[in-house]
């Protein structure tokens, strides 16, 4: 089947960019990608999504829309690239966003990833700003793809709606400047968070689970900013952590 | 090997309860295991572990300490419950703890956990709760048994030091009356967090990730708090939610 074909090859990066198309997988994720703005392209499901009553709900929307290829769980398998997809993919169209469609004035809360690499912390981050009110989530370099499968998946369909963009720490930094945005960096060596009053365009930006933020950020930063917490922060997930700083730099 | 049938046997709960023994898996886990207090009774490791200078190093020290047992991959495949468990697992001896072992006066800061079912998030939940100085983590009934491999892994080692204690609603209800612990449970109708002033020994109870605190629980804490975000609580994940709660109650 020519989309079981294309779900395979989505699981690369290059593939996905090349082609500007993700796979979504789930139950869940994929009920939320079909009520967003997000276009679907082609659904794989086996008989397993038919088990239950809203999985069979979401075959008959996907059915409805002519976007349903049913196949079997051994091509399925071949396909899938998060634990227990629960019989249900859909690949659809990677939103086109850039920097340039964010808002050049007024309020700004901004948060950028350098480096974070483990696909389930990063969609839990996403959904976080997203939940918090954030404008946008930028990956700089050295950041997994928002587009894995896995990160959709843990993010639980909050990169549909809220801005998730790529970016050069060039590009970024520029952007920033020319849009008057203040770069804040978390780092533990920086001031206590609670001790500051946020500008009213900020950008936050959270480094890699071991490493930190890059050189390169950490010295053009405005700001280093930390959580009062002492030796604890290294102690804590980097999800949480940057959900506690998201929390407290909300508008 | 006896160690393999162990360990293979205590992926069950009813083993691990009955023979008061766990399963800690991975390098960082198992290395923290030995620094810490609890007591390891065995170890099995593959050819894997030995591929990179710290595991060796591991598998040096659990040698000298007469604790290893090498053995095939797929052997050790049939044991370990946890993903990419990196050729390393200790049978550990789980640390005998109570509600009785709580401080009885002074200053409390306790998280229990009221049907918590996901064992990442339970994890990242205790290394929040240890990171944060809290005194100990309840689990009541429902939720994921505290010395699940998954658990243990995801804790990254936090239960070793920090009390992680299992505990009938009634018993832990009537151990807080008893010890001027007040109960607070986390519910998005509750009042506003930093509204509120937290009393010396408070207890902070949260529930299930789909439908929040049991009747029982609800009805009989003192006060519902609830994080000033609206709608989006819902979508954050409980981990997180959780993580932001801890440090605004912090002691």
């Amino acid at each position: 089947v020519k989309a079981l074909t294309l779900a395979r090859d989505l699981r690369r990066r290059k593939a996905r960019e090349r082609q500007g198309l993700f796979v979504c997988e789930g139950l869940r994720a994929c009920e939320e990608l079909l009520r967003s703005s997000v276009q679907p392209v082609a659904a794989l499901a086996t008989a397993e999504l038919r088990a239950t009553p809203r999985g069979d709900a979401l075959a008959a929307e996907l059915e409805a829309r002519k976007l349903l290829t049913e196949i079997s769980a051994a091509e399925f398998a071949s396909a899938a690239d998060t634990d227990s997809p629960q019989g249900v993919l859909i690949v659809a169209r990677v939103p086109s966003r850039s920097l340039d469609d964010l808002r050049r004035h007024g309020p700004a809360r901004i948060l950028a990833l350098d480096g974070v690499q483990d696909p389930g912390n990063t969609g839990t981050i996403l959904r976080t700003a997203h939940a918090l009110g954030f404008d946008a989530t930028i990956a700089l370099p050295g950041t997994v793809d928002l587009w894995n499968a896995k990160v959709v998946r843990s993010g639980m369909g909050a990169q549909f709606t809220h801005p998730a963009i790529s970016a050069e720490w060039t590009a970024f930094r520029d952007f920033a400047n020319a849009t008057d945005v203040t770069l804040w960096g978390a780092d533990a060596s920086g001031e206590a968070v609670e001790s500051l009053s946020p500008p009213e365009r900020l950008a936050l930006i959270v480094g890699n689970e071991g490493n930190g933020l890059g050189t390169h950020v950490r010295s053009e930063v405005a700001t280093l900013v930390a959580l009062p917490i002492g030796e604890a922060v290294e102690s804590l997930n980097v999800a949480v952590a940057t959900g506690i700083l998201l929390y407290l730099l909300r508008r």
